[in-house]
């Protein structure tokens, strides 16, 4: 599959290799509905956005509660995954993709640090997402180690 | 495949299911050969530690040595993937997987946030890593987005 590139923008020639799977847990409910309407980052202080875990991954939220600061991992299901140099819209120039948080990367692995704003059940709701409405969901991990005794 | 657990632990009954498929796109040499000899979470002051990057992903580092710190995604080759409530050595209880950073997941992912200490051709040397000699590289990000014109 041949995708067509911008100006000055490089693409693999070969074919990504599969080496490992991913499942994906749950998904990602946001206020934006295509990829042009997403934030280019997520910001603290952004809208609401809800992870719903699927069973039987829902238990392993246990004490999720105790942690304000939560690392976010997606599938950006959306992205090409061939391009090594790009041109993005909003740059002057083109940079190399691990120079760049582009959603188009050999693994397109979406990462966001979020607030957690409440637990109900499944849904964790959080502010500080970026992704189109439906992502599948991959982890969530603490910011933070937690303490002993925490 | 069902490994033993630990008191307490919880295991999912169905094996995870294969949503999505990663490719490595190099390797991390690391000073620790053994999982229990890594640390539990990186430090921006440990030891030096580097990302090796296979073509044609080498390409895809032009302009990274503008950016100090690095987001790492990595592949956790060597963790089960099925438990949902865990009972960590260093803990003084039982927590859901996704109320830890352990290595055990249903995606093992790894995160760490480092430094970039120097790039020398496709070898990027950094401090802040805590994972075993030999482990999978997914993905490369600046933790900050590039500004326009810088």
């Amino acid at each position: 599959m041949t995708q067509p590139t911008r100006k000055d923008e490089v693409a693999a020639d070969a074919p990504v290799s599969e080496d490992a799977t991913l499942t994906f847990i749950g998904r990602i409910e946001t206020p934006w509905p295509r990829r042009e309407d997403c934030p280019r980052r997520g910001r603290l202080d952004g809208p609401e956005c809800t992870l719903i875990v699927d069973p039987p991954w829902d238990r392993a939220l246990e004490g999720i509660e105790g942690f304000e600061g939560l690392d976010i991992l997606y599938w950006l299901h959306q992205s090409r995954r061939d391009l090594l140099i790009q041109n993005p819209a909003h740059a002057d120039r083109v940079r190399g993709t691990f120079a760049l948080r582009s959603p188009i990367r050999p693994n397109p692995i979406g990462l966001s640090r979020v607030r957690l704003v409440r637990r109900a059940g499944n849904r964790l709701v959080v502010r500080g997402l970026d992704c189109v409405d439906g992502t599948p969901l991959l982890d969530i991990k603490p910011e933070t180690c937690p303490a002993a005794g925490a």
